[in-house]
């Protein structure tokens, strides 16, 4: 599946770091800007705002307007989208590969957006119904209560949405501000797989992006002093309870980063892992896993449990009764194994089309600084031992948890 | 994309059809029993029985348990999963080229299951979980009856998943009928696609299936009398309030298929719609879409809403003005054009993949009874005429439209 791929990268005079995975095999081409910058960067006064900001990117400038936004990717026949987290945001695009140029012209002109008043008001209640639909999505209105509490204050527990509270407040000039300190050349990726022509795309993100100025972003990296204990949330208009559950983790520059990952496949990954044969497979809960997720400087695991009130208490104890086991008894040879096995699948089939690839090395690029292909992290993942998931189950992180459960009652 | 792409097809002894996609670019193969039996065969006394099948057929058999069928889907570093809808239950799965005969292998043990009493017992557990876990999502109870009241009386009006009732009143033995009246293997289509062998998957398909006894499967198309007007149905625990609405379509073997299809895209798709537009930009609703579903026999026009209760009335209005507007004045040629594109960029990228091809030219081999490359697909999409768009906007489908609503009242 490797083969005769080719690693390209270049560093902009504007300080634009480009990367690219090319594979000759491809008949598409897939394009990317990963902009450092996320919920985790944002101060409270501006909760939202990267978000936000986002959707304000799609509103086009003095050359495009919305409409021609997305006229033109539909246009170009681009499969295209943009996300936020709280580590990055990210504008995306596909395209058949002798679109390529194109593609990238228009994702270059999101980056240069207007911000302008009109647009800011009527972007701001699309955000706020974005919010409003969540009242009714039981399992992540949880999530966005349990990840604030848990991160206790750090900036990995900020809402990547924003509150009702904050997008209401928040202004253009505020968001300009958030643009002008956190969209610097240096704070941005550009990366390209799949099927493109090097030198002509770098020289046109050269031409293009020369009048980007770059300046110095500092992103806040404190120490986290996590949440731990059982708390619960009522609200007497559901009819099954959820249950969120988060343990410290491993921090994503950590060279054990694939351990904790294998080991929380083993416990709770969605099919055949000790969580799913038993409950999910029992029959006593619809729902019930365990992963974990890292970020710059930290991570977690994060499991979720949904399960008919009644039950709730007994079942709450099972799932936690098979944390408690792993960390008692550790894991099988086997397990772990078909842990490693599950894990190199998912990452083999994302990597089958030049999107896929783009968002896994891409953001691996961005986070750590170094070019991984498929092959080197399906390697990294079957040579991760055993012996280092049984020692962080030794460490015993589901000890010091976080539960946080949201039904009626 | 379509360069060097091979159309395979051979009908077994027993009258099971195997068809295939070979391009050899492709680094993986799919695998895929594609079963004609869907909620739409079922009586309503085992309602949700194909569903429930499909959960049945991972138990395995004399050869096979439950973690042996798991362990090896694993061990092969197999992409897979199954799926039951209105028209047919679909076992898949994807792997390195070199392992295409052992997933073919495993994905017949499926089609082979001993249906245990006891492992049917516990399965009944899962799929009522499964229900219950649907109690908190609002949209998809609204769908679950508002397809129900539209279809009114007809078969695809039939739940998929069943209801509590049903499922805990459903018997084993009645699921073996129901196996041994439809799992006949010429009502069952095997599919390939991507890198294999044909000569040696066909064999193998052959020697493997010898056993397999043929019969007669009927299935019924009774006429619709589809529902229309507005209904609303209470839930005082829910904060926003969700329409769901239908109107007369048109059936998948119709040489105007793709007429419906785009007409949906160019009023009603998630972005850059009519719809779109004047709703979901306008922040007025956080979702609204249209689309067109089309089973065996018939069709429809499917639409959703999701707005704040306070503006429910008034942005379902506009939602129906948009619709009545299409009717009364049509569509321009850059619209029509426009969806045209996005339909094709969204078949051109999901056939980047085996899995993803199979999924398309199988399904529509198992309706249609002929192959269709991703180029033929796309050329009836970007060749369907406006005319027969406006033509059946004449017919004014949505003057015929049902409409449920499902708010806090």
């Amino acid at each position: 599946m490797t083969s005769g791929l080719r690693f390209d990268h270049a560093v902009l005079p504007n300080g634009l770091t480009v990367i690219g995975e090319h594979n000759p095999r491809a008949v598409t081409t897939a394009v990317g800007y990963m902009v450092r910058a996320g919920a985790r960067d944002e101060t409270p006064d501006v909760s939202g705002v990267s978000h936000f900001l986002e959707h304000m990117c799609f509103k086009g400038n003095e050359r495009y307007s919305a409409d021609d936004i997305n006229r033109v990717f539909d246009e170009l026949g681009a499969d295209y989208n943009a996300y936020t987290s709280e580590e990055r945001t990210v504008y995306y695009g596909a395209v058949t590969a002798d679109k390529g140029g194109r593609l990238l012209e228009l994702l270059t002109e999101l980056l240069e957006p207007s911000l302008r008043q009109d647009d800011f008001e009527m972007e701001k209640k699309v955000i706020l119904e974005e919010i409003a639909m969540y009242q009714d999505r039981p399992a992540q209105r949880l999530f966005e209560s349990a990840n604030q509490r848990y991160w206790n204050g750090h900036p990995l527990g900020n809402s990547v949405l924003g509150s009702v509270e904050s997008i209401t407040a928040l202004t253009r000039d505020a968001m300009q501000v958030y643009f002008d300190r956190r969209y610097a050349p240096s704070n941005v990726l550009l990366v390209l797989a799949g099927n493109y022509d090097w030198d002509a795309m770098l020289a046109q993100a050269e031409r293009r992006t020369a009048s980007w100025r770059d300046y110095q972003v500092v992103r806040e990296r404190p120490a986290a002093r996590p949440a731990r204990g059982y708390e619960e949330l009522v609200d007497p208009k559901l009819t099954r309870q959820h249950v969120a559950l988060y343990a410290p983790g491993v921090p994503v520059e950590s060279p054990q980063r694939f351990v904790p990952v294998v080991l929380a496949n083993a416990i709770g990954d969605s099919s055949g892992s000790r969580l799913y044969w038993e409950l999910v497979d029992k029959g006593l809960s619809d729902n019930a896993w365990l992963a974990h997720e890292s970020g710059e400087g930290e991570g977690a695991f994060v499991g979720y449990l949904s399960v008919a009130p009644a039950k709730a208490e007994e079942v709450l104890e099972r799932y936690q009764q098979v944390l408690a086991r792993a960390q008692d008894e550790g894991l099988t040879p086997e397990e772990w194994r078909r842990a490693q096995r599950k894990i190199a699948t998912g990452l083999t089939f994302r990597a089958e089309t030049p999107l896929g690839r783009l968002m896994s090395f891409g953001t691996a690029y961005q986070t750590l600084g170094v070019y991984e292909s498929v092959a080197d992290v399906v390697a990294a993942v079957l040579s991760t031992p055993l012996e280092a998931g049984l020692e962080l189950l030794r460490r015993r992180p589901f000890d010091d948890a976080y539960v946080l459960a949201l039904g009626p009652g």
